[in-house]
This record gives C-alpha cells, sequence and structure tokens, in this order.
C-alpha cells in the first residue's frame, strides 16, 4: 500500500517549490499525493489561514510536504506542528560545494524541542502596562526529545551538544538540561552543554566544534538560522517536524514574495526536504539518491538567481531528475 | 569634586585586566577609586559571591568597573544590574582594523533591555515533570529602552533596528514592539522591526544592513555574542549597563581561566568599557582618546596571544598609555 502524503504548497514561492519536489517524489516512489491548501491566500478568501480540512489530512496522513506561508506563518505552522504531534524539528545547516558560505567547513544538525518553551503560548495581559508569558518546559518533554537525539547519533558512543541558558532560566532550562544530560547517560551517550550566547559566538569562530546540537525551542530557532547565515543563507535549509505517527517537511525559507510567481525560484531546500521525508518513511535508498543528486546540481549543474545563475525552478527540477 | 569609581576586579583575568583600565583612567583623569570583592573567589571564601557591602558600594558610586567573575558569573552581574537600576546594556560589537575577523565590515551597537524578559526571574517547579518560567514585559521599561535609544540615534532623523519574536510571542513581545516602535515615532526617530531568528540569519550575510539593534533581554544577550562572533570574539567588546542615576562597565569576554594569572590577558576590552565609563562621567574628549589609543594599538601596537602576538598585558597597556 502506498503512503499518502499531504501536500500543502502554501503562499508565494511555496507553490512552485513544492511542485518541483512532488516530481521527485514520484520519480522515486509510489506515493498517494493528497493536496490542501493553508496561508494567506486562504485567509483572505475564507477569514482562516489552516483550514480544519488541512488540519485533519495533515494529522491523518502519514506525512506532509509543507512550502510556505506569508504573514500567516505562525497561524499555520505552530498549529500544523502539532498536528503530528511534532516533539523535534530537525535542522540540517549544511553547506554546500560550490555555494557561497561564510564558513564552507560548516555541518551541523539542530534537534529542536518542538512543543513547548516559549510556543507554549500562554500569554496574559495583566494591566496596561504588563504582560506575561509563561514558559513551559517539562522533563517528559525534554527526555522525548533526548531519547531521538540518542538514537539520531547513533546510540552508545554516540555524542551531541546542548545549548541552554540554565544559568539564568535556572528552574526551566536547568530542568530541560539535566533531563536532557541524563537520558544521554542511560543511552550511553556523551553530551557537552553550551551556554546559547556562548554558542552564538563559537559556532561563528569555529563551527566544527559542534555537529549535533540540542535546543530548547526558541534557542533552536535562532542558532539554527544563525548557522543559516553561516552555510550563506535560508535558500538550502530543509526541516523535519517529527512526531510519533507521522511527520510534517518544509524548507526553512519564507514565501520570496519578490520573486514570487516568475517561476525562478530554487526548489533545492524543499526537494531536500522530500529527502527527509523519504528517509523518514523508510526509504533510506531513495533519499540518499535525492540527496545526492541535490548535491551535484548544486556544485555544477544549473543555478537559480539565488545562486548567481539564470536557470528556472524548471531547469533545476530537471537536472535533478537526471542525476537521480 | 572627584567621581566615584568602585573598580571589581573579580575572578580570573579580571585581576589582570581591571588594573590595567585603572591605570589608563588615572592617566585621563582624577577619580576616586574604591576596590570592592566579587566572584567565586569569594563564595569560596565566605559562602556568598556578591557580599552586601559591594552591592552597596556599587549602588552609591558615579560608576562601576567590573572585571569578570567565573561561575558566580550570574550571581554577580545580574544583582550588580539591580543594583545600578540598569535598564539598557550598551553593547557595541566593531571589528578592528588589524584585527581578523569574519566580518570586517561589522560596526553594529546592542541596546539590550537590562530589567526584565526571562530574567525577571520567576520560576515556578510546579510538579515532578513542570517548570515554568514567568516572562515579563512592561511597556514603561520598554518606552525608557526606546526613549534611550532615541538619545543614541541623536533624536530626530535618526533610525535603529528592533529585533523581537512578536509573530509568537505576540502579546509580550508585541508590548514591546509597539512600544518601542511608538515612542521612535514620537521622537521623530525610525524604525525597522525584524524578526530575531531572521536577524540572526542576515547579520551573518551583511551586517551593514544594521546598526543600532533594539532588543528584549536575552534577544540583546544572543544576538551581541552572535555580533562578537562576526568580529573575531568576545575578547574585544566591552559594554555599559546604564542607570538613571550612575551605572556599570564590563567587558563582554569572562575570567579565561586557562590563561589567568599568567599575565597574557588582553585589556582592550576592559579599557575599552573604561572609554564608555568616560563617556558616561561626561568626559567624551577622553573617551575618544582612549578609544583612539586602543585603537592604535589594535592596529600596529604589541599584541597579547589571542591576537596572535607575545606581548603581556602590561606591554599593551604601557603603549596604550602611550598613545593617549
Ligand atoms: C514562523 C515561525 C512561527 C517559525 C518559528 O518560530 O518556529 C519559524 O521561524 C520557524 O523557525 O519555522
Ligand atoms: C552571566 C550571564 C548572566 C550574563 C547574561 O546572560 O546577561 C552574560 O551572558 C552577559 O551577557 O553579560
Amino acid at each position: 500500500m502506498s503512503e499518502e502524503i499531504v501536500v500543502i504548497p502554501g503562499d508565494g514561492i511555496g507553490q512552485e517549490v513544492v511542485p518541483a519536489a512532488v516530481e521527485v517524489l514520484e520519480a522515486v516512489g509510489d506515493f498517494d499525493f493528497v493536496e490542501a491548501d493553508a496561508g494567506d491566500h486562504v485567509k483572505a478568501e475564507t477569514g482562516e489561514a489552516l483550514p480544519d480540512e488541512t488540519y485533519e489530512l495533515v494529522a491523518d496522513a502519514d506525512a506532509t510536504l509543507f512550502g510556505a506561508a506569508g504573514e500567516t506563518a505562525a497561524d499555520v505552522i505552530l498549529p500544523l506542528r502539532t498536528a503530528v504531534d511534532s516533539f523535534v524539528n530537525v535542522r540540517p545547516a549544511k553547506a554546500y560545494p560550490g555555494v557561497d558560505a561564510l564558513r564552507p567547513e560548516t555541518d551541523l544538525v539542530f534537534l529542536r524541542e518542538n512543543t513547548e518553551g516559549v510556543y507554549a503560548g500562554h500569554e496574559d495581559r495583566l494591566s496596561d502596562d504588563l504582560s506575561t508569558l509563561t514558559r513551559v518546559v517539562t522533563t517528559s518533554a525534554s527526555e522525548r526529545l533526548a531519547e531521538f537525539a540518542c538514537d539520531y547519533v547513533g546510540g552508545e558512543g554516540g555524542h551531541f551538544q546542548v545549548a541552554h541558558k540554565a544559568n539564568v532560566m535556572r528552574e526551566t532550562d536547568g530542568r530541560f538540561l539535566d533531563a536532557v544530560v541524563e537520558t544521554a547517560e542511560k543511552n550511553g551517550v556523551e553530551t557537552d552543554a553550551v551556554l546559547m550566547d556562548a554558542f552564538a559566538t563559537h559556532v561563528c569562530l569555529d563551527p566544527t566544534q559542534f555537529d549535533t546540537v540540542v535546543c530548547p525551542n526558541l534557542a533552536g530557532d535562532v542558532l539554527s538560522d544563525l548557522a543559516a547565515g553561516l552555510v550563506g543563507g535560508l535558500g538550502l535549509l530543509p526541516s523535519a517536524n517529527i512526531g510519533p505517527d507521522n511527520a510534517l517537511f518544509e524548507p526553512v525559507h519564507g514565501t520570496a514574495p519578490d520573486i514570487a510567481g516568475e517561476g525562478i525560484a530554487n526548489p533545492a531546500a524543499t526537494i531536500l526536504s522530500a529527502a527527509m521525508l523519504l528517509d523518514h518513511l523508510g526509504y533510506d535508498e531513495e533519499a540518499e539518491r535525492v540527496n545526492s543528486a541535490v548535491e551535484a546540481v548544486l556544485a555544477d549543474g544549473p543555478r537559480t538567481p539565488d545562486l548567481g545563475g539564470d536557470a528556472s525552478t524548471e531547469d533545476v527540477t530537471a537536472a535533478v531528475l537526471e542525476h537521480l
């Protein structure tokens, strides 16, 4: 039986890069694609950026490939992460040969807690002057993330880094740090704890000090975007929101309104997200083929304008398909 | 009458770089120095990292020059910021000619909110599994910061950037962003709002897009450390914690335990912090002389090992004194 993959192009260049990635998926597997809608254009029509129907489809699918949403990004992506009960956001940030990067030696993966921290969303307006937000950290979510991290680095004998701010957020990040470190110890995995501010300095000075970085939610958001800056921008970064039963994959970039509709968007990040999807569904070999094809094209294939070329989305997609 | 300056060397290289900066202050002005103690070594002796006496001295002084504290950094520096009621942490991050930098064109100043956000410190252990932290944002603190920022950029006609995460922390960072932007508008100052994650990417790609960056507390902590990575590390960065009546100045670097006691610590960041102190007390011309002397020494004077030389703290200090 073929897996059901929900496809949500969303807004802007999402409409161009998601179909490109679907072509690549079709070339390597036999999937049952179901198209769904979300984003600014849906809000403009219906008043709601994320239709219930889309939420339900994502919750029930084997996997989802999402493009991008504009102004409504938070209204779309945060509930969709919940729809798949995603407890970890996997964000590789890797420089590619042939692509300009501030630190070409960068090869990092961020494992970002995806359910709590400041994203848990309890905010209150207590007076005309004062608002509060309740940052939430549980041992259970931290352990679940750490178990995933242990598997991710190959179990016993592996190692990862933990970014945190437990010197200030002693109770909450302290709980996070303790739970992650203890879980790693139980699994025979070594950890290095690093303050998130120190990480920001040191990853610029020498990114090779780090490899797999486990982070609370907001730290993962900011530090992975920082790493994107070191590898040349958000344009090439894929990501995976993993849940216990299903998952949602999305490029880290946005809707790129300045070039939307011109057919020149770089489909690489979305195709790399599709490779993460393949890997997640157990098609490791197919995932590997797609990754290699994208790398080959980035190294010396046709390039879209963001990488200094004048190829179209279609040209790049065709080149990737050829390399498969 | 000469101003009273409290001097707290603290731990590690603080013991070496603070006396160097005091020599420079003595060379350009007539101050009444009062030495006070804090840090790991005080905790080891007395059980408390920050003696009440030190707190009181700092609260009553015209200004304080602080070196660094080790493990107890948060126990020392956070209360000391409160002692001067510091509502803004001023953090210049500028690359110097002659010093290796990942982005030599970087010339930024972060104006970090210094009293609230997650630093307000209300944490609770609600169960064996769950802890919370109450993030606090007030309009009044945000406006106070924004008024300072408006002055800092020269008032009417000036401009600055505001980093925030109001797409997720809608109520708290929304309040921060609104208060800052409205205050700027009243003062005829233009603002550009930028998501803190997007800032992390874009400052790597092109730091010249930004100049003065107003931030909530934790955002300012992380983003200024990121900028430190772009200019070659924390080693050269000064900072000022400004309050309504007095202020505390400190290098951004820590105690550097690996080289402490060897007399080879780079005193530049602390001397630059002393220049910020001079400026704050109204000695603009003296501040300028100190800044120029440090720049001249960084460009072609003796260098400590962190900058690839083999000069001592004393050699560098002597060279700065000569250039005054
Ligand atoms: C759109 C926004 C809510 C989102 C986040 O903060 O998680 C984005 O920045 C990301 O990292 O995917
Ligand atoms: C030591 C720590 C509490 C402090 C902070 O987070 O403010 C430090 O990182 C800084 O930025 O001065």
